[in-house]
């Protein structure tokens, strides 16, 4: 059994095209043997955020610190810690941090079918 | 998209042999349109544990609040807030609440492909 904290696993810079101010871990992915979805943490400064962007796979979050504000097909709503999210296949979304602390958060995927990944 | 918090979702006792002092809620699941993983949230009170069990599919978790002990087979092995935990397929684990507050964690299985669950 994997039992490891949030802080010890390696953190990365995202580069993403429209994504500002914002850093991933993989806290169980691929290297633990998961193979059907992916557990991964997000920091996002201050005035950061994720793309505003869809793809064919859904997103389920939970808002671990901070606070926010998501850009969704229904206007901008907002979200705090402790807020689970869940994002439909194909949806838009963003989320901005617009608080004065980093927001984190888990997003959890399905595990991409490359095997690159 | 949805965006709503932990507490407004229904919370229910977890009637499964072996569990004690065990609740949670479906944070993300069928009901939400999730076809591929299901976030669920448990709260297990001070002295509380889930099942000493295995079944043929993963867990991803994450503890949000309190601490414990994981039944493992390579022996207990202690958590707090903060860990990820994965849990491979036919692999037996148990989480007790060893501490004084209650102890949160979230819980992804693969969505089960029993429509009635």
């Amino acid at each position: 059994m994997k039992i490891k904290s949030i802080e010890s696993h390696q953190q990365t810079d995202v580069q993403m095209d429209g994504a500002a101010g914002v850093k991933m871990r993989m806290l169980v992915g691929h290297e633990d043997g998961a193979g059907n979805f992916h557990m991964r943490h997000f920091e996002v400064e201050p005035g950061g955020h994720t793309p505003h962007h869809n793809h064919d796979y859904e997103h389920e979050i939970l808002i671990l610190a901070g606070s926010g504000v998501a850009k969704t097909e229904q206007g901008d709503r907002p979200f705090s810690a402790g807020d689970a999210l869940f994002v439909a296949a194909n949806e838009m979304h963003q989320f901005t941090n617009t608080g004065d602390a980093p927001l984190e958060f888990i997003c959890l995927i399905p595990a991409p079918k490359d095997c690159t990944v």
